[in-house]
């Protein structure tokens, strides 16, 4: 444990360096960094290709070897996200508001680096130079913590990285990896508030849960996606069909896609069926409520557990509601307040559903793929946040930040 | 328990109404409530008797029977106050941001309520209708659960909330009280993530560890300032006493009250003793280094202990140091990142102090004392937070507030 005091004080004295940076320097650093990468592929593969033969000693499953697995390709692809973080605009230093006050003090609300950010993640080693970038763009130093099956790919990035540092004379532990694998080093990570100012978790439910559950450290949410699409009686038929085919088959496996989809009884006759011999395309198996089971003869009965289920996967579940009351009811009950899409024509529906669906981001006749940090015009994101505090949605750098309030006066004292 | 799972509930199903009301309906029931608090003072007042002679048979001291004690007076002002939020405007629904893609969806940034949050605090009734007042005022539904010393004035001033709340159509349960004093019901209460979005602390510094260290909902700390002035070589030594003295004795018990001294050694000669000679009419007691005790001969040997120490007491602590750097290592290595100030008259020191002083509100030339969100023109604030998530320095309406993205498509799905 006294490697990860070490790794915490470390972060703290960079954080003072980084927070002083110019853009300049930032970028410079950056671009540096994503160079080295790519020149330096060599030893990150022989790195990675012993984590893989490790994966695949212990079974693990294709996915996950997919995710992480790296090629020359997916280097280059990780370079080219550090170079466009290099190439979005610094917002540290931006006055976000000034006032005076009646007594003549000045003040000017500044945004500024959190600090120290600590982010545990799963095995895919493409998380630990992204993190890396939009940390360090916002001034924050970094502590990372990868899933322990792609240990050797990462502790190679991260040398790369900080040699990359070194050459651009800032300081290695602005980036720094807990090499140590063990579980109680984690928890013990969790529990470093005097030296983390924010923890975020990206991963599944499971690890989430888990740092929610264990840690001291401010927490950011990141995640899990229940999404629903609503299929309203005002709908576009052929537009309901076309977006929820998007949003359930667009990626199967990300956090933003389609699970569950709501009906109104009044278009159901022409929707389902419609709706089901296009799913039938990409084999997706539909699990259904008894309404809806009697238009879909074939279609499997929906358990409740059903409908609190992000499957991840070609599953769909189907609730078939009277009114968009009743819908809007359905998606707050069960969603994880991520996405939420109406289709509809009827523009008093629409408002109805924007105001009253409790989620980050709720879309009117658009597939909720949509939420996404690239797609919204914020470049590159963390994760998207579904909890309401600090920030919701797809964090880009700006949620990487804080503010700190600075004053001018000339004496003032309080009467 | 089970009881406590009904208010989280019940809560949940208020903030669905409450996120719909408009401001007038907001603004009826804050002024109905404040004038039930007057109109129904009588009831108040005896419970209030109860939780004092219980206080004074349990040897509570005067200090903390004095927060307690409510009067008519009193009362008035805490009505008044709830007025005061009435006449606030209304953050609630404004368009944050809008922004349109490429691909032709439209994206309002909008702001939410929270949606239930939950208040934690010691035995000050007076919070009990403020923080009712600020979370109602944005449309959250909030759950108390305050100081068991105060349960039956907290209890009576709920129902008198409850009943005005009655009285305009609202739910009463937009606010709620957990009376049941259990210590364990209140460490339930940190873990009701499903039913709470955020929970604020208000107290003393072993209240909010205990909530930080036990909670699962998020959190925003609030409170405890170790608060420092800083008398660079350039200042104005009278300017200099004159803040000093407002910091450290306008109110002692504040957060915001100045508990340390730091001192640039080129002006120590011209500055101790005139400093000394002026917190002597107050009564401060001295805790200094050997720089400090050089010049003021009798002051106490400071202790690092003393550095750490938020004293909330007629006690100053004071370190000597030979530049701004020093002084900013000192500071950034004891403070709480709550107030920090500079005396100088130099323009660059003040800018170099603005910018590396980790706190939420950093003054040149005026007093700490000015953290609060009157004195920012906020209105009435649940607290002072010092952390750098989602809100930082005094926290008014907006800060009660999160926000959702409302998006507009017409059909748009993912390539």
């Amino acid at each position: 444990m006294a490697e990860l005091t070490e790794l915490g004080k470390n972060a703290c004295a960079a954080k003072y360096i980084l927070q002083k940076l110019t853009t300049e320097e930032k970028n410079k650093a950056l671009d540096t960094a994503a160079n080295y990468l790519c020149d330096r592929q060599a030893e990150i593969l022989a790195a990675n290709e012993s984590d893989l033969e490790n994966g695949r000693r212990n079974g693990m499953n294709p996915g996950l070897l997919d995710r992480l697995k790296l090629t020359s390709d997916r280097i280059a692809q990780i370079a080219e996200g550090l170079h466009q973080i290099s190439e979005l605009p610094d917002c540290i230093g931006e006055v976000m508001e000034h006032f005076e006050r009646p007594n003549g003090l000045k003040i000017d609300k500044v945004r500024v680096p959190l600090g120290v950010i600590g982010i545990i993640y799963e095995a895919r080693p493409n998380v630990t130079a992204d993190a890396f970038g939009l940390c360090f763009k916002t001034g924050n130093a970094v502590i990372l913590k990868g899933g322990s099956d792609a240990i050797h790919s990462n502790i190679a990035i991260v040398r790369v990285l900080q040699d990359a540092l070194d050459v651009c004379k800032m300081p290695r532990t602005a980036v720094q990896l807990i090499e140590d694998t063990d579980r109680a080093v984690t928890a013990q990570f969790m529990k470093m508030k005097e030296y983390v100012d924010v923890l975020i978790p990206r991963g599944g439910a499971g690890l989430i849960r888990s740092v929610v559950e264990n840690s001291t450290i401010p927490v950011i949410e990141t995640g899990t996606g229940n999404c629903h699409v609503y299929v309203d009686r005002d709908a576009d038929v052929d537009m309901a069909v076309k977006i929820l085919m998007n949003a359930k088959t667009q990626r199967i496996g990300v956090c933003n896609a389609c699970e569950s989809l709501v009906v109104h009884r009044a278009i159901r006759d022409r929707f389902l069926p419609k709706m089901a011999e296009t799913l039938k395309t990409k084999n997706v198996e539909l699990r259904g409520d008894e309404s809806t089971r009697e238009i879909l003869l074939d279609c499997i009965p929906a358990t409740e557990e059903d409908y609190g289920t992000e499957y991840l996967d070609y599953i769909l579940s189907i609730k078939t509601v009277d009114s968009v009351d009743e819908a809007i009811a359905h998606i707050n009950r069960y969603n994880t307040k991520h996405s939420e899409c109406i289709v509809t024509e009827n523009v008093q529906t629409a408002e109805k559903f924007l105001n009253e669906v409790d989620a980050a981001c709720v879309y009117v006749n658009a597939s909720t793929r949509f939420t996404d940090g690239f797609e919204f015009g914020f470049g590159a994101e963390i994760g998207i946040s579904t909890q309401k505090l600090h920030a919701r949605g797809p964090m880009g750098l700006k949620e990487l930040t804080s503010y700190k309030y600075k004053i001018h006066g000339n004496g003032q004292i309080r009467g």
